[in-house]
């Protein structure tokens, strides 16, 4: 792992996520932009003293030398750092898990879409909730056809964490955040406008035509976005609206997809996410379980308790973990992956999520509000 | 009453509605387009037979000349015929209840408007939804600054019922929605949004500034949309996202309003009516209960249950019957009305959703989708 | 109308409900213990003064000879007084609508349930409930076999107005419902566990075999229970839980109701009145809504708005009130009564319901706790 | 770990979540009671061979030895067998974590608890659902006095899964649970209502004084209770009511707690285990969610992911085992144990279930019904 060291949100929730089902254990790391810290925290979680390393660049030099060199390194630093380190790393030939987005420019994001596919090596994205079981059985019900084609998407992502100016008391994750130079071009679009983005097109499987977008900074003196409407068109004529905000007090994390086709609908909750609504036309309203046998095979791969037990967020990263873990291995044994190593977030899927942020500024900037098409969809 | 008759849905919630608390007697009406079909439907109410009229102009002249002439005509007709059936009432003296919206056209809406305020008339117009009691008590609190300033507003009313060609099954309810002669130029955006549209500015108190639409037309051969996407900008600078539908399978008429400002935010879903909810920044979550002490003055008068006892969309709507039979009654006696005959709904805010409606489809219809700024906000 | 006058609870609730569908108009009462201020207020009610009595003796004695006398009479007086007052009118030959519980002793239930029947006369009383029409779409499901042979009901009946000792703060409600002699021997269990006992043998059709009781007072220097515990064993083997509270805080008015069969299970919660939810055996978690196609004649007759536009408590009184109207019609015109005037809650309901709360009192009071049976079942 | 092997369901739940944090490893295991299964199922978990065992005995005999014996054996046998194996583990000096129930009978839980008591090990029984960090939050407020002195307690855990005769049908887990030889006495309340009850207790504080239950056998042919209902009375006055169900269709796994006290409410639903609802007397219903800064330190000791990051089951779990792992290395250390380290389920709270059951059974045989106390509460 790089990144993710003492204080860090995200990358204790990889470490908690990749141990959960025994796929993966952590054994080297640079975790921290001060070398020392970094290595007394890798020793602090049980690490080889020789492993803990003080940068990315020794972690490269270290584990290349080493038969039982890492198999893949998780990326947890600053957004502007995830293209050097991705970089380096699959140049040295490394597999890489890389925190969402996957990089802070679309130029980065293009040429590193292109490394990874060029040299083939493994780029997974952690797009969680994508790693919902109850969001494959949305995805698979809707490419079966239970809701017919689909019509309109309504998907929003609210939070209210930032609703005062907490970058300037002190708030570290605020802070990168809203500074433009660390985090891109997208303050609420960038952080997570495009976790919304990329779930709804994850479930429907539409491609995106264009979009027109209208940004607000609530917050005075804030640099970028904290709230984002979004009207989307698909490509097929679907249409779509996305809401996005850092400033939408009363949500905690407020993901919400709700897919309404010809003849059915489908509506997801992250907060209670072991549920997926469906209702038939002109029928009734129905909640699909979690667990139920009912369940797709996609889901169930995805599943470890019954009905009524609930899973959540690790366990949707965890399901992220297990799939990297399965399809890196499933390329090395030259086989198809099972399902939990299909339908993963990857390289294209990061470069989709920074074109699409880039667009939605582009729109928003203009004068003239055109509709607007990513450079990759 | 004009309009109504049998079969017709409103025409009968507004007998209910107005029944309910006794301030109004049904005692003459033209119920409908056919002269004997609607003296019948009359004299099947129990009317004085003499008051059964064949037609408006009928109505009128009959009711003229009585000493016990009726106090207000409810008008329930197709869209397109409020204006003229309204003009002559106005013209005759009559004070008019106008079901939504006020006209078909902006032309006659603008018309309309200037009558009403030169004749003095009452012309009251049924946006139900301002009559539930939790939506006084949103906006009463808003207005105290219980949330502080207004950021972003989501308002949206979707319904399911018209997710197949119904109106080519021989559904006459959804024939002439959908027909443009009958309906005006808005579909879904007319007959749905422009309640979602007055709800949001109803509660907030927000003038719009502009506003940028897309409408779709989901079901083949519908001439007027479905489904309608309004990106919302208002005075001051709070934004807005409004989402009307008529093919949101799953939706039975789902008013949802949710209003984030600086200090807090309000919710309230048309469905759980009895219900607000409130959460202070870096608050909890917290349940408002119509009927509860700690209510205001303009909820508790639109409250005739404890908490627990459920009221709902007659209520609402009686709460309308009521405020308009104080508010008459006020001007009669030359005083001030109680709560319950303030925050009416009158012939501006029908011209304000007409001219709102006019916008979105103008919008909509815009190549290069300007920002558009309606002719009465 | 005798009782229910000035600041009454429940006398106004008759009154709007009875008004709603216009089957029946207040054209005279006896509202008050105080002849003067009854007639005051039956005349602030617009009552002609000749029919606004001072007492039920002069009621019975007016209307008596009046050919347009009253239909029938409406008693919302407080418990103890209800025989006497029902007594003299069915004795005079007046139909009765009778507030539950029927009467403040076992032996006047009886009398009166026997001169009930031996008359002729109509006497229904208000569990308000059972004119629900998701109640009814229940019963029906039941009685079709939709969930096969009952085996488990759950119902429970909390409030939380009483947690403090509000009678003894001046709150005039609290004050009669705590004294034996006005309120009979039953605390929560007679004003509201009785309602909660109807409502499930109502539902499933069930007929009571025994009981046991653990009854409470929580509030210090109450003379009755506020809180009930009772098991139940109906005949034929199924099992209940019944739970009653007057001190239940966080509940306004939590009427619940869960039945379990051997193939499928139905719960209805009273403050979301307009669903019903079903679970097949094996299958998903349905919501019915009123008002769909799908329901049963029995809710159907019940339902005046379409799904998603609220319904609550008033329609659900007017329902009992459209109900009895029927009943007493069909009576008159010697036909069968439509669906609204069947399933009614009739004087043996009433006398159920006292015999029920003397068996929980004698169970609770019984220092071996046997099952014990109440006289009428 | 002894048992939990091939198609074991709680074997694996162990497995998952004593993985979480990192605090344990899984290195030894007898896991079936056929030797050469288990000893291939113990490989494919990736153990040494060393220490794939046949037998629990094996395990002592090898475990014995070692310098790095393991620390604790995970017992999940079926109930009959807890008490040998635990006995034979203790008394070779081994710490244990024991699946619920402690044992098949109550003379061996008496033995049992006896001998964790003399002999100092460690015995921790898995009551999973005091693993939530949001029934710590209920059971420090309640002890802080924020709900006053508790009134009733409403405890529920209603399952769906065993309505059909599935015991005939091949379901395993439903074939031992419902044969008293390898069970025990009590039917749903021996396996599900004990989880119930020491919910009840651990929320609340209480001790038991008597109870009296009904015990109901709805599947044909099967031999044990599959639905219990329960009237508790508390020491000290306050009363419970208590439904364990294995019937109840359209609950997968419905453990619900609300406890009313004499100045506020707590409700807990175990499908929505990040919330708490909290009602102040003559307040608002709040949500307290999971990971807030206002919960308590036991909370936060019990969460890994911020508000609005579901945390489920396997988190409360894992609790449970980070919490066994601090108590053991608080003994060894000779220290106070942290948070997570205190609260625990151990043997006394596994006698009292027992205890519990015994009691039940008791009362629903007994003719004339009186209230029993348990032999340990």
């Amino acid at each position: 792992m790089v990144g993710g060291g003492e204080g860090a949100y995200i990358g204790n929730i990889h470490r908690l996520a990749s141990r959960l089902d025994g796929h993966w254990q952590l054994v080297a790391g640079a975790f921290d932009v001060d070398p020392d810290r970094g290595r007394a925290f890798a020793i602090g979680q049980g690490l080889d003293p020789a492993r803990s390393y003080g940068t990315c660049q020794e972690l490269i030099a270290g584990e290349s030398g080493r038969a039982d060199r890492v198999d893949a390194v998780a990326i947890c630093t600053p957004n502007f750092t995830h293209y050097p380190i991705a970089k380096a790393l699959i140049e040295a030939g490394f597999d890489v898990i890389c925190e969402k987005p996957l990089t802070a420019t679309l130029a980065d994001a293009v040429a590193l879409e292109r490394l990874a596919r060029e040299s083939g090596r493994f780029v997974g994205v952690t797009y969680t909730y994508c790693g919902y079981p109850m969001v494959h059985e949305a995805r698979v019900r809707i490419a079966r056809g239970e809701i017919g084609a689909v019509r309109t998407v309504q998907v929003e992502y609210p939070l209210e964490w930032m609703a005062a100016p907490i970058e300037r008391a002190g708030n570290a994750q605020a802070a990168w955040r809203t500074d433009p130079k660390k985090n891109g071009r997208g303050g609420s679009i960038g952080d997570i406008g495009t976790h919304a983005y990329h779930l709804a097109g994850f479930v429907t499987g539409l491609k995106l035509d264009s979009l027109t977008a209208d940004l607000a900074t609530f917050v005075n003196g804030r640099a970028l976005d904290d709230n984002a409407h979004v009207m989307l068109r698909y490509q097929g004529g679907a249409r779509g609206l996305l809401w996005s905000s850092q400033v939408a007090i009363g949500n905690s994390n407020g993901v919400r997809l709700r897919v309404f086709g010809e003849t059915g609908s489908l509506q997801w909750f992250q907060e209670q996410p072991n549920e997926l609504i469906f209702t038939p036309l002109d029928g009734r309203v129905q909640t699909l379980k979690r667990g139920a046998d009912e369940m797709s095979v996609d889901a169930k791969a995805r599943t470890r308790t019954p009905p009524g037990h609930p899973e959540g967020y690790l366990e949707a990263f965890a399901n992220l973990y297990a799939g990297f873990a399965e399809a890196i291995r499933a390329r090395r044994e030259n086989r198809v992956p099972g399902p939990i190593g299909q339908n993963l977030p990857l390289a294209h899927d990061g470069l989709k999520g920074v074109a699409f942020v880039e667009a939605v500024v582009d729109s928003a900037e203009a004068a003239d509000q055109p509709w607007i098409t990513p450079v990759a969809v």
